[in-house]
């Protein structure tokens, strides 16, 4: 059994802190050698991706307490545990199995008397035969015509991941002749985002999938009833436009107003649940299920990389622990991940969930406080985007912001135009190369305006091309990486306490079981 | 003449930093007086909105020290400077006038031989009649059909405030019958970003906005070539498709290649363009040119109002002021802007741009290195999707993030639910509410990992509804904002010169001149 303490009693924590001399990166990547780093500093992740960190702010010696660290917080036998069922969630007493939905990376996990991985993989069965009646007409609508679009209502988990991986594939799949069904995603409380939803689409031929774990979010469930009201002044029948994703314990698993119903459990997250039927409904039947299969295989690849206890085999564990330098030892409060691929415009907006609503805690898995700073804040934009918007302050500004870049070296469309001597892509490609560059080295002018100090660290993920199996491999790398950090951090990365007490107070609101200044809030917005 | 200093060689500033002791918004909104203090912390806007910093920490003590500081630092007379036509924008030379766009504040101001309130009514009504004509058809595409869809080509500020308002105004025009037409927007250079765009509108019926003021964006320019392209393999004739706006010193002024010209000029940033001609053209398209003439009237109300020299009817500078307060006394980082309002899902997005590419500075107006921390991280994404995402740490994480809250009493579609005894608005509303006690007041709890420690500042932006009216004085009153903590700063808050480096990188890495690590970086990407 791995022992669980806070980062700051550990031994190479200690020697870390005393190693907070930031290494010279202006000088290390513009000297002779700079080419080497470059080659050296980096990691082989799956399917063709590689993490390098040759711009951020260590050198062997930091290399070398890093691993001490890992070694000494027992990341990869706390993974170990985690994969093989132990109840690494202490505040809800549940077991973390999401990579369970797309390997089997340890022993059998056997919960609830059922093994695990049988659960999820006959869900994605149950899915994958579901997607494919639909789209070959075999379930259809009241006049046996062929759904057409497929639209998402769930909130939180039940959204950033599906719509950012959804919006990642949606170019690639129309390329490769794979895409089936167009997705919408209706998230918000506010009337004005459904109703937009809705009128943009064909209701007659639209699936909806009700995504609540619990079958109780007050936000799903209020829109569930604005989507039955539309489809019932349409005439149409609402059991047969929609089917739900939930708990098999839920209100909704066997109500007849669902087609059919797929299941998730309590052993994953929402902000873990893209792989689980959570996506994988939404994405299957966008794209068949095929596609969301080779997702599942990447991720479960890149799973498999982060068992590796040497950190330079493991890539998730290394940016976690170069992470947690950068927060701990040289005090950086944020992180950009900026990805070079317009596909991932919301894959910034999804890991600012899954890492700050993971990481974002003051006390430790005892729920004793601890006295160190835990996850920072997570933000980011396309390049080159970003570039034209707040990259100033990330250049100029008085705080430094560590970046994680994206990039790969072929787009998704293949169209392309030749300006200038370069296609739009290479264009692409060389701004970000650029940045890592300029935000490393910086430039003196003797216009102090002009002048940029540089030594800010980035670090770049690469590959060839953006796939459903290089998607799942990104995905995974940061989730393991979140998991990582919140082991260094020595937090419970699985619960989120933290968004309870708004909801029992907008309650009381709604019940008018308000005074003072709550109620005075309240009437300034007729409540 | 304004003096301009730096923040810290202020006297109410020493002041400011004496009284860092911060104000108990957990005991002052919890007590029996906690209503009262609602009731007063609060500024009238202009159409109909309210500035609420009840939730702020700050007290009378605090108010009097901000308004000497107003005071001290000449906020209001450099104000005046700036709109009488005074070269505020240090760096480049140049006035900045993006406020006459919107009205006359104050003298005529005349520069390069023309009065510039003339210039920019010009525009308008030049622009105002050539979407009337397209509207009605008069001028079409070469078959002689109407225009259904406009498409921005542009970058940074050419693209992120245009889009938010238009995504903002979306649902409100075609609820009050005033939609024309579709609008999309082409920014990055990314090659998939065009393509998407151009697979999914109908091009014969596609009217073109290229903007650019200097025509030479690369990105722009590449983006155009993409398009015109399209056009042509489509057999169509591409200056029939498309109009600039531009400088009228540019390249693109006079060129045949557009059906028409529409002009701004070097005294409007980017950032601050959406009054312009750059937000003028595809919003009056859109939407026609009387709601963009509501949305100019709502913005220049509210520019009036930044006139007042008390901070109790100078809602932007009073917003500066406590932020410069959060920032440089009480140190914090960053601020989250959280509109609860699915319209102003990219209203952050803007703001990000706007915020931190303008204060995003480390040297001062004259050059030299200020001692203090400057503009802080902007980002936000819209309530309620934010609770169940990353609000987990802004309630329990270790960091605290100030937060602007921006939320309506009603919704612009109309349309709505009761579900449970409330509407969806209402529960909307009700979580914005609740959210601003929750953070300030938190709550006890024995166990630690449910505990709230509360004393998390906020400030809420409240009206009736969301028209192009009050789009018009909240996006003015953010834009002050930024200029009354510039000058507090005293930064140049108008140039941007943090962008360059990187671009003279991209140019060398696309001309393969580039050695050492940037040439090892850029043959990764096969460059």
């Amino acid at each position: 059994m791995a022992t669980w303490n806070n980062l700051d009693t550990l031994k190479a924590f200690s020697q870390l802190s005393d190693n907070r001399d930031r290494t010279d990166i202006a000088k290390e990547l513009s000297s002779e050698t700079g080419a080497q780093r470059v080659q050296k500093y980096t990691v082989n992740m799956a399917e063709g991706l590689h993490y390098n960190y040759a711009a951020k702010e260590v050198n062997d010696t930091i290399l070398k307490i890093l691993q001490d660290l890992a070694d000494e917080a027992q990341l990869t036998e706390k993974y170990e545990e985690l994969y093989n069922g132990a109840v690494i969630n202490t505040g809800e007493k549940r077991l973390v199995l999401h990579q369970l939905t797309r390997g089997q990376l340890g022993s059998d996990v056997v919960a609830d008397g059922i093994n695990k991985r049988d659960f999820y993989t006959t869900q994605q069965k149950n899915i994958a035969e579901f997607a494919k009646k639909v789209h070959a007409g075999e379930i259809a609508n009241a006049k046996g015509e062929k759904f057409t679009t497929v639209v998402q209502i769930g909130i939180g988990g039940s959204d950033l991941g599906p719509r950012a991986m959804y919006i990642a594939l949606e170019n690639w799949a129309k390329k490769n002749n794979t895409f089936k069904m167009e997705a919408k995603f209706i998230s918000n409380v506010d009337p004005d985002d459904a109703a937009a939803v809705l009128n943009a689409i064909d209701l007659a031929h639209s699936l909806f999938i009700l995504v609540s774990k619990s079958g109780t979010t007050l936000e799903t469930l209020t829109n569930e009833m604005f989507v039955k009201e539309a489809l019932k002044k349409a005439g149409l029948d609402a059991s047969k436009h929609m089917i739900a994703v939930t708990s098999e314990t839920s209100p909704l698993a066997k109500s007849s107003d669902y087609l059919a119903a797929f299941f998730m459990d309590d052993y994953i997250g929402g902000r873990f649940s893209s792989c689980s039927a959570v996506g994988g409904a939404v994405l299957s039947l966008a794209f068949g299920p095929e596609v969301f299969a080779a997702f599942l295989d990447g991720a479960a690849k890149e799973d498999a990389l982060a068992k590796n206890r040497n950190i330079q085999e493991n890539p998730a564990m290394l940016d976690a622990l170069i992470g947690v330098y950068e927060r701990n030892v040289l005090g950086y409060g944020a992180t950009a991940v900026l990805p070079y691929s317009q596909a991932l415009s919301r894959f910034p907006a999804h890991l600012q969930q899954a890492d700050m609503e993971s990481n974002g805690k003051s006390v430790n898995r005892f729920g004793e406080p601890v006295n160190y700073q835990t996850g920072p804040l997570i933000f980011g934009e396309p390049g080159t985007n970003g570039q034209h918007s707040f990259y100033q302050l990330l250049h100029q500004g008085t705080d430094i912001i560590p970046i994680q870049f994206i990039g790969f070296k072929n787009g998704q469309c293949g169209v392309d135009v030749d300006i200038q001597g370069s296609t739009s892509q290479q264009k692409l490609c060389a701004n970000v190369v650029a940045q890592i560059m300029a935000f490393a080295c910086g430039k003196e002018d003797s216009n102090r305006n002009k002048n940029f100090a540089g030594h800010r660290p980035s670090s770049i993920i690469y590959g060839e091309s953006l796939t459903p199996a290089s998607l799942g491999a990104l995905l995974s790398h940061f989730e393991n990486k979140i998991m990582f950090q919140g082991f260094l951090w020595n937090v419970n990365s699985f619960d989120q306490e933290g968004v309870q007490l708004g909801k029992v107070l907008a309650k009381k609101v709604l019940a008018h079981e308000t005074e003072g200044a709550l109620k005075c809030y309240s009437e300034l917005f007729g409540i």
